[in-house]
Formats: structure tokens, sequence, C-alpha cells
């Protein structure tokens, strides 16, 4: 790989990787595609302790974001409170009292999907659709990521490459996972990855952060995903793969002059559904206790309408 | 049930059904407390086919929404678009593009939760908690909604009230279900309702507006549970019920002046965890093609620190 | 003028009324050129009583928009409460508590300017500009309305059509007000309009829905500048131009199958100020009083960086 | 002053400057009500030159706020762009295009009023209101500040006590302006500050953090008025003041506990309107140039119906 020249490596990796007219021309859905309804059987059937996760990070004022590119916390606030209730300020009959919320947030501010709307190549959307006329002001009019609505449920497989690889469970910023990094995941798990799982990589630093305070975690150096792992996601046929950082890739990225060059090849060019700034902590606690790495996973995107990602609180169930 | 008395029937129904501390004077959870682990193996063992289903409405600016009480639709706008990818306005590197979105919204709006926190009842909240002191302006001090992040995947039932009791499939406006009503389902579908189960109820009314328009969907007449169902809601002990309508149950309420008397009962009382503005309509109708109406349902809260409610995009597996 | 051409009848209108660099290429405020200090010193002349009008209508839910291409109604929520301060929920000491809040709302929602950047003709912005790169989602980048911060305040006229002209003081929806009407105006009032004048054009129309409701305030049939108004509009020198409607020019528009085809004449070409939802009936009262139509305008946009309208409160006196 | 007790010095400044009842029992506009048409008249006959200054902040998300108590910097987002409409994306007819925005933002987030509604003691509001029921969920349903919308226009006064009394024109962070500072300014500038005007005064610190970066400027250590001043802010019966800090009194604060107590006794006892994050540099340029402090300002606040504060771009005229 050229340090100098992302610009030829992604085409390459493009070249290589492309799902472009694999699901037909009007495809809205990318790698979901592999999650069939046998997939999903086969998840159902991990569930075996009835225990369940949630690997959402909160969504409040406490969050990562610093405001880049307008990137802030969500805010919110009330239209209704307890407060109001009690003093008999609502106006309701018979002793009623409400509260009611509202809230103002990036649709990438917290724990997320990225819609297949919100990464392009030279202008050119997943499927090699025209960049400007399906994501507009108005939004996604062709791969919103309500389209995903009912399909984000499968076979989950977290890969605990913090625990595996890094020392006390975490890798260091800058770190880069490549291939061999998650096939010694694999392997020490023992589970397999293959068509149509929903992958969770751990790295680690989302509990370092926990620790340490936010500093960089929105857009600073962070251990994330090797350029070179395209063909990993590509030939593995996976649907879907999140991460604990901000960003899924490593980052500085491995080119001298580059931004997430990783996503220019899987959203645009395999129409990978990608997720960030996920919580994986708790399961990864209990994966390992007991070893098992594999489970019934739904993380479903709210449907809204024309949106290039999704605030999302998966759920895994061991 | 005396029709000039609101407050004294809900101080009797709520007197009857009362689960205060129940699950200790800490309780944060309300009705998810009787979701267990074995509930969730249950529901789990629910997935015979792999078909996954969306109970969610889309969110956008042709929401049902009004204005009431400042609760208006979804406003979606783009931070960046593919239009400015494509015409080179960004500034990225290498030919990288990117679209982000921004969404301000009630958590009422659509398809959603109500949080214990959302109804009080004589300045009352959930276990018995003082209105005034847990929901503040600041939010939901003690039961907000991220406290149920983990906890809302397990046996789904579908009652198709509408299907089972209606006219072509519809309820009437103002159509009062009854606990008989609820029976004469349970017994067409041949199905069990009990202990930790989440119950869909459909009316039908989301149908009939999906063709006619939204007209007075948001507060005015619709088909719903009565205020009488509250006994049957407290003794089945499921832990959660959503129907396709606005407000759970009929209105015009059942009472001469009244409003929403049976939420003041089983969100304060009983700590029931109610869904509102679902979209049964797909899944209903494979259920009435298969005949089985009960499935494993995920349907995880965002979780906003301290909101008294959540969208929600609620997913159901067969 | 040929209803069939729009098309046609604009490009003419906009070579004959051109204000392409006439301020050089790099301006910012097209007519506020014309309103120089003399012309300030002329407007603060008229202040005889010291009487001062607000010419804003207020800022709240219950104002006229119905989400045509997203524009709500300004929604306003609070952080903190008086409420939570009179309960001891806010934490200060010594007795202390205070009430924050937070709006969220189009800039051109109700009483406002539309900047420079609002609108384009065949993607050319004012001056000539390319619109595709000088408004981006990132904002207006060269014309947002935060250059105009210091100018807009001048000698203000009243034309009050709808009272020289009209019936009961209103003129009729799809009512197009023309030069001769302008000029009727002017002579009923013995008042001079010209160069650097910031002129409020009365139709009647909100007082008629202030009476009979919104009805379709917002985008339907309304008074207005006929598209004919070009020439004066340019001859004048005027510097700005506000109305008591939501479009300014009359609707239906003049042409066969148009939208508002004299904004895009007035503001890429002349690069004119144009208000709209303003309120003048207070005003208007007064000067039906005393006969004296000028008076001194301050009506300063908020500096918002990027921004293609603002909201505005007017503030004249007399 | 004792250290100790803020708690007594704010009530024994608070019944000294009391306003309560002063203009009858249903006001809500306070000391506004010193802005007669008197006042006016003798504010527009300052106009000489017809130079107009802004003393506003700019509104975007490169200002001050930090996310303390939710307060953040305005977010602002486009709904339509000129890159959509250079791309045909929008459906306009015969090549019209347009671009409209969206603002979220704190009314307290830069350049502001606060209004009467904004502070409360011991629960108390302006005029001896119960803060209770006086500023709800709703927003404040007595003095919200639309009902000062006509009134913000007078005589302006700048006292530039940075340049009188600091060095280099800045007064130091943590600086107390007291009576004899201000008297020493006013004598400086041989202007005169009495009932009915509208005071701005200038710390400096504006201009420092410009040249230094934000820092604590929102909430940190400033200069700003002693809490000595209270018997000047009320004997000199001004109608309104501004400085061009966050919070208007110095700080840290003059007690060892406390937070903001100046605002405690002026704005819920005096009724005293209050400006803050002002930008007086290029007027007090200006007016260290000729030697004239005096002016006509209008500093119209929105009509934002209920507001307890609101944006503003006050505008100087000499």
């Amino acid at each position: 790989m050229n340090r100098d020249d992302p610009e030829g490596a992604i085409a390459q990796a493009a070249k290589a990787c492309s799902n472009w007219g694999r699901w037909g021309e009007d495809d809205r859905i990318g790698t979901l595609n592999f999650l069939d309804d046998a997939k999903r059987r086969e998840g159902a059937a991990l569930v075996r302790r009835g225990a369940s996760f949630s690997l959402s990070q909160r969504f409040d004022m406490e969050g990562p974001q610093n405001g880049w590119r307008r990137r802030t916390n969500p805010v919110h606030t009330m239209l209704d409170t307890g407060a109001d209730a009690a003093l008999g300020n609502q106006g309701f009959p018979h002793g009623l009292g409400g509260a009611d919320d509202v809230i103002a947030m990036p649709l990438q501010c917290s724990t997320q999907w990225d819609g297949l709307g919100h990464i392009f190549d030279h202008g050119r959307a997943w499927n090699g659709r025209d960049a400007a006329t399906t994501v507009t002001s108005a939004g996604d009019l062709v791969t919103g990521i309500e389209h995903m609505a009912p399909y984000v449920a499968g076979r989950g497989v977290l890969l605990d490459v913090g625990r595996v690889v890094g020392e006390d469970g975490e890798l260091p910023d800058g770190f880069a996972v490549t291939e061999e990094h998650l096939a010694a995941t694999v392997a020490a798990h023992g589970v397999a990855v293959g068509r149509g799982d929903l992958v969770v990589v751990r790295t680690g630093q989302l509990s370092r952060v926990r620790r340490a305070g936010w500093g960089d975690y929105a857009g600073g150096p962070a251990p994330g995903l090797s350029f070179t792992t395209a063909g990993w996601l590509h030939c593995t046929e996976i649907a879907a793969i999140a991460t604990d950082t901000w960003g899924f890739e490593v980052r500085p990225n491995e080119f001298d002059h580059a931004f997430q060059p990783l996503h220019q090849v899987v959203i645009p060019h395999m129409g990978l559904l990608i997720g960030e700034m996920w919580d994986p902590d708790a399961l990864a606690a209990d994966c390992a206790d007991d070893g098992v790495y594999e489970f019934w996973l739904t993380a479903a995107p709210l449907p809204i309408t024309g949106a290039v990602g999704s605030p999302v609180n998966p759920i895994a169930v061991k």
C-alpha cells in the first residue's frame, strides 16, 4: 500500500470489492441482502440463557461531540414537566399530570448506523448512483435509512480484538486492525464469521475514554479497521459491522493525506452497513466470562425518511 | 362506572392495580421486571421462519402531528449532501464525499414508548415518587427511559382486535376495547397472554387513516382500550402493551370530562410500559395468513438520558 | 406580458433591472448600498413625537406555517423554569432561580428579511455568482445575512395600498399591486419614495387573516406586488421593501405556470432586500390618524453566519 | 459588604432598589417604563452623521458556548441550497432556485437581552409574582419578552470603562466595576446618564477573547458590574444596561459562595432589562475618535411568545 496514493488505493480496492448491480439496479439495502431468513433462524437459535444487553451509549449533552462540521451532542428539552404537573400548571382534569420532551440531535452524534447515503466516491453513491441527485437537501431520496427498517436483526458476533490482541483489553490509538488480527480473534473466540453476520468489533477505546475522559474520541487518533481489511469485509459477505470508536477505521488514516478512505470503499462500493460509537463493553465482559461470542442481535435504525444515518440501541441476547 | 366521576374511578382503579413498592423503592423499570430471561428464551423459540417485520411508522413531516402542546412532526435537515459532494464543495481529499443530517423532534411524535415519567396522578410519579422533583426541566432524573435500554426484548403477542371484533378489520373511532374483546381475540387467535409478554393491539385505525388521511388521528376520536381494562392489564402481568393509535385508550374517553384516565392509572400506579402509534399492519397480515400471533419482539428505546419517551422501531421476528 | 412565458418575461425584466457589478465584484449587500449616511440623517429627522411601533408578528406555534418545504412554526422550549426555581430543583445558592430557553425555527417562518442568497435565477445568485458554490449545505458562504448587520436603519415609508385602493382597507387575495396603485398611494399619502428608502407595503391581508384565521396565508392566494413592478422597484432605487403577506408578490402569480417570478428578478438580479410577513397594522392606524407616512425605521437582521434569511422585529419611530 | 452573606446582602439591596408596584400590578416591562416618547425624541436628535453600527456578535457554531446547562452555540442548517438549485434538484419552474434555512439555538447563546422572567429571588419573579406560575414549561406566561417588542429604541450611552479605567483599553478578569468607575467614565466621556437611557458598558473582555480565544468567556472569570452598583442602577433610572461579557456582573462574584447575586436584585426586584455578550468594539472605536458617547440605539428583541430572553442585533446610529 502506497502511503502517497490514497486515491489509487481506493480505486483499486473499490474495483476489487464492488457490489454494484449485485442485487439489481434498484437495490436500497446493500449487504443487508446477505441477511436472510435462514440466517435469522440461525441467530435466534443462539438465545440460550435469555440474557439481554444494550450496546448503546447514552444520548445526552455529556457525549463525545465537539462541534466538528456542526455535529453536536443531543439537546433534550422538556415540553412539560412533573414540576408543572405538581404545581397544577397544566390544566388537565382529575389530577392528571404529564411530561413531554423534544430532542435536537445530529443522527451521527452517538451510537449509530451510517446509511448508504452517508459516503460517496467521486460523486458516486451506493450502486453507482449519482450522489448529486440521490442525496439532496431534502435527504436521501433513494437509499434513505427507512428502507432498512425491518431487516437489521440476525446473528451477531463479537470480535473483541482489544481483549485478544491488545494489552489490558485495549488497543492503543492509531492501531490498525488487520485481517490477521481479525483472524486471530476469530480463532481465539472459536467463533465463525460469515455471510449475513452482524459483526461487532471491540477495540477497547471506549473503555479507555470512559476512564480518562473523551479527549479526541470524536475524530482524533483511534484504533480501528485497517484500510487493508476491505477485502476481508467483502469476502466474508457480512451484512454489517460496528465498532466502539467514532470512525470505524484506524485514525490517523494509513495514508499521508487522507480522510476515512475505507469508508469511501465500503459504503458506496460494497453497500456495507457500518456502525460507530457502539458500546460493547457489558456484552464483551459477558462473552469473556462464558466464552460465547455469538448471539442474537437486533439493531433497528429509526425509519427517518431520507436519513443518511440513525441513532440505534442495539440489543444482543444470549 | 360513573361517567361523572373520573377522579373517583381513577382512585379506585389505582388502588386495585398499584404496583408501588413491588420491586423495591428504587425501581426504575416497572412492569419490565416481569420480562425475565426465561421469558426471553420462550420468545426466541418463536422464531421459526426467520421473517422480520418493522412495526414502526416513518418519521417525517408527513406524520400525524398537528402542533397540540408543541408536538410537531420530525424536522430532518441535512448538514452535508451528495449535491455538495458532487460539486466539490466539501473540501475532503481523494474524491471523498459525505452527507450528514440532523433531526429535531418531540419524543412523542410517532411510533414510541411512553417512559414511566410521562404521566402523573395528583403529583405522584411511578412508585409513589414526587413528580415535582422526579421530572424537572432537566428531564426525568430517576426513571429516564435510558434505564430500560437493555430490557425490551421478549415474547410478543399480537391481538388483532380490529380483525376479530371489527368490520373489515377495523374498529370504529370511539370504540372501547374491553376485557371481553381482548378475551375473544385471544381465543380467536389461539394464543395465550401472560406474565412478561409484550402485547401489540391492532385496532385498525391506522389502516383507516392511511387510506383516508390523518384527520384527527393525533388526539381525536379513536378506538382504544377501555378504562375498564385496567384490571386485565394488571392481572395478566404483561410487561408492555402498544397500540396503533395516538393515545392507547379509547377517545373520547369514557367519562364526561376527562383526559386519558387509563394512562393515569397504568403509568404512575402500575409502572406499565405503553406504546403508541405503532404500525402492526404488515405483521398482522402475516399473522392472519399463518394463524400464528406470537413472535420474538425487540423494541429498544433510545437511551436518551432523562427522556420521558422514546421513538422506537419495533422488530418482530416469526 | 405573455401569461405563457414566465421564463421570457423574467429574462427581459432581469436584463432591464440588473444591478450586477454596480457596486463591484465583491458586493454582498445589494440595494442596501443606496442607504447611506445622508439618508439616515434624513430618516432620523422624521422622529417628531417619539412614538415607537413594532412591525413584527409574534413568533410562536400559532403562526401561519403549515409545513410546506419543512417550514414550520417556531418551537420554543424551556431549559429551566420558574416552577423548578420555586420548587428548589435548580441547585443555585442564596435563593437564586433562573429560566432559560431554546428555539428551533425556520428563518423564513414569520416576520423576516430574505437574504440575497435566498433566490437564484438559472443557477445564478446575486451579482452573477454561481449559486452552487455560493449557497451550500454550510450556508451562504458569500452573501450571508450577517453582512447586512449594521445597515438596515433609515427612512421608512408606509404605502398603505390596502387603505388607499382597497375596500375597507384591504385588497382581496389575488390582487396585483401595480405601479399605478403604488403611485396613487404615494400621491394619496403625500409622501415621496426614492433612493435608499425602506418601503413597507400594507395590503391588508394580515388584518383579514387576523380576523378570519390563517387559512392559506402561507403560500395561498394573496394580494401582492405585480410582476410588472420590477421596473419601479429598480428605478426608485429603494433599499428594501416589505409586505404584510407571506410572499411579497401577488399570488396566484400572473403566469400560467409559475412560482414567485418577481423574486427571481429582484433578489438575484437587483440585489433587493425583501421583507415578508411584516405586521404594519399598528403603524398604519397611526399614519392614517396623523397623515404622516414616513418615519425612522430600524429592521436589523440577526447576524446569523451564512443565513439566507433572518427573523426581524422592525421598529418604526415617528 | 459581608462576603459571607450573599443572601443578606441581596435582601438588603432588593429592599432598597425594589420597583415592585411602581408601574401597577399588571406591569410587564419594568424599567422600560422610563423610556418614553420624550426620551426617544432626545435620542433621535443625536443622529448627526448618520453612521450606523451593529453591536452584535455573529451567531454561529464558533460562538462562546460550552454546553453549560445545555447552552450550546447556534446550529444553522439548510433546507434548500444553491447547490441543489444549480443541479435542478428543486422542482421549481422557469429556472427559479431557492435556499431556505433553519436555526436551533438557546435564546441566551450570544448577543441578547435577558427577559424579566429570566431570574427569580426565592421564588419571586418581577413585580412580586409567583415564579412557579409565571414561568412554566410553556414559557413566561406574563412577562414574555414579546411585551417589550416596540419599546427598546431610545438614547444610547456608551460607557467605555475598559478604555477609561483599564490598561490598553481592557479591564482584567475579576475586575469589579464600581459606581466610582462608572462615574469616572461618565466624567471622562463628558456624557450624562439618566432616566430612560440605554447604557452599554464596555469592559474590553470581548476584545481580549477575540485576540486570545474564547477560553472561559462563557461563565468563567470576567470583569463586570460590582454587586455594589445596584443602587446606581436603581437611582439613575436607566431603562436598560448591557455589557460585552457573558454575565453582566463581575465573576467570580464578590461573595464566597454565590452565583450572579446582582442579577437576583436587578431583574426580579428592579425590573431592569439586562443585555449580555454585546459587541461594542466598532462603536467604541468611533466614540474614541470623535469623543461622542451618546447615540440613537435600537435593540429590539424578537417577539418570541413567552421567551425569557432574545437574541438581538442592536443598532447604534450617530
